[in-house]
């Protein structure tokens, strides 16, 4: 881990998430793709739509890591309540943010409170596009505010490519191995001790009435992620196992 | 917050969720079963195969929450060390489970020292059966320890009911209303403030061409839950907006 050229947080806000309500969309998503950009997803967090809660994390996370990226809490109701935490976490005030109101005026949408609640910022915050719906999320400092509608989090991220600099993108790559996790892991573990510069895991799977595991590499050596695969490969296929 | 009879954390631990590689499919079900067992999730985590995080995490939310429920991490290959990481929070020595042993035994496969990783727990751990495969959870004091996959972690923590007690069990109605949450927002923020007793959430949606929001009430009053609801719907008809 102390290799790592740049490292992420992402703070899920929103009581749904906790509740069974609703299916968290984004993590997997934001994940994938900050491995692309070569920065390294460290760790999640859902938290409820708690103002002490969310202060926190925020405070924890961006003394932690390179970059947060938060989901959630943005829009115009009474459980929104994003940016006033954000606020809060940097002992900002929170004011009302000229070019934001001139986006959601281009909405053609009566600007009521409700409304002008979406244009408000931590003082000194910047704006995050919304390709989709015009309402911003806004960046302070190494914090990144987003909606948590699925479609608007992954429009505003794709905007963000000239502020984020990572190190070398994460390959990946994997194969499905047809042998019990149990007999497999002594020869794999050889394997991982032989290669620390790479990652790798295991995930056992039931699949037509057969046990496997998916096995994947990953590290920012293409070459180095393909030449582990194939002795992987080579050594499940000495002891018999099928490979996929 | 203060009122609440049980809290929870859930901490997901795997590089695979951080990663993009793969959805995270616990953490919906687990907020749903704990609401229904009137145990509120008050956060969750997602951390990496990594000692220090997971120790780190484990010792900050058992001291903070009622239950702590872990997914991931407790198979036999290399970068399964839930286990371990355990028995290191708590201060403990890992040793052999007989019982866990007697379990293995059973599925009929050689006890290697792979699988035998399976039946070592924290000191003083008891087991968490797994009516699915046989290889064991198990708990520590206020943690439970399960498996990753999702048909595993839901078997075993149907095991649980026995171990867990919570308070009256949360009520959940809901209804979707035809109106962008900016012209909902007001009414409905009326309503909050008149019932602090209950939850009220807000969440958009975009469909078939129309804004509108899925408004969600919860709390233990089952009647006062059903009223409340009543009064928002009744709110939002008079505003012009459909309901369904």
């Amino acid at each position: 881990m102390d290799t790592l050229a740049a490292t992420a947080c992402v703070l899920i806000i929103g009581n749904e998430i906790l509740s069974g309500k609703t299916q968290d969309a984004n993590l997997q998503f934001l994940g994938a793709e900050l491995a692309d950009k070569g920065i390294t997803l460290v760790e999640a967090r859902v938290v409820r739509d708690d103002k002490a809660a969310i202060v926190a994390a925020v405070n924890e996370c961006r003394a932690a890591y390179t970059y947060v990226f938060t989901t959630g809490g943005i829009g115009p109701t009474h459980d929104d309540i994003t940016a006033e935490c954000i606020a809060a976490a940097f002992g900002r005030d929170i004011v009302l943010h000229e070019e934001a109101v001139q986006r959601l005026r281009r909405r053609g949408l009566e600007l009521n409170a409700a409304r002008l609640k979406m244009a408000h910022v931590p003082e000194g915050a910047s704006l995050i596009d919304n390709p989709l719906s015009g309402a911003p999320g806004f960046r302070m400092e190494n914090v990144f505010v987003m909606a948590g509608i699925p479609a608007v989090a992954r429009g505003m991220f794709s905007t963000l490519d000239e502020e984020l600099s990572g190190g070398a993108p994460i390959h990946s790559r994997n194969v499905d191995v047809y042998l019990p996790e149990g007999e497999l892991a002594a020869p794999l573990e050889t394997i991982v001790h032989k290669y620390p510069q790479v990652e790798i895991g295991s995930y056992p799977f039931f699949r037509e009435r057969r046990y496997g595991a998916n096995l994947v590499v990953r590290g920012t050596d293409a070459d180095l992620v393909d030449s582990v695969l194939k002795e992987i490969i080579a050594t499940m296929t000495k002891l018999g196992a099928e490979t996929a």
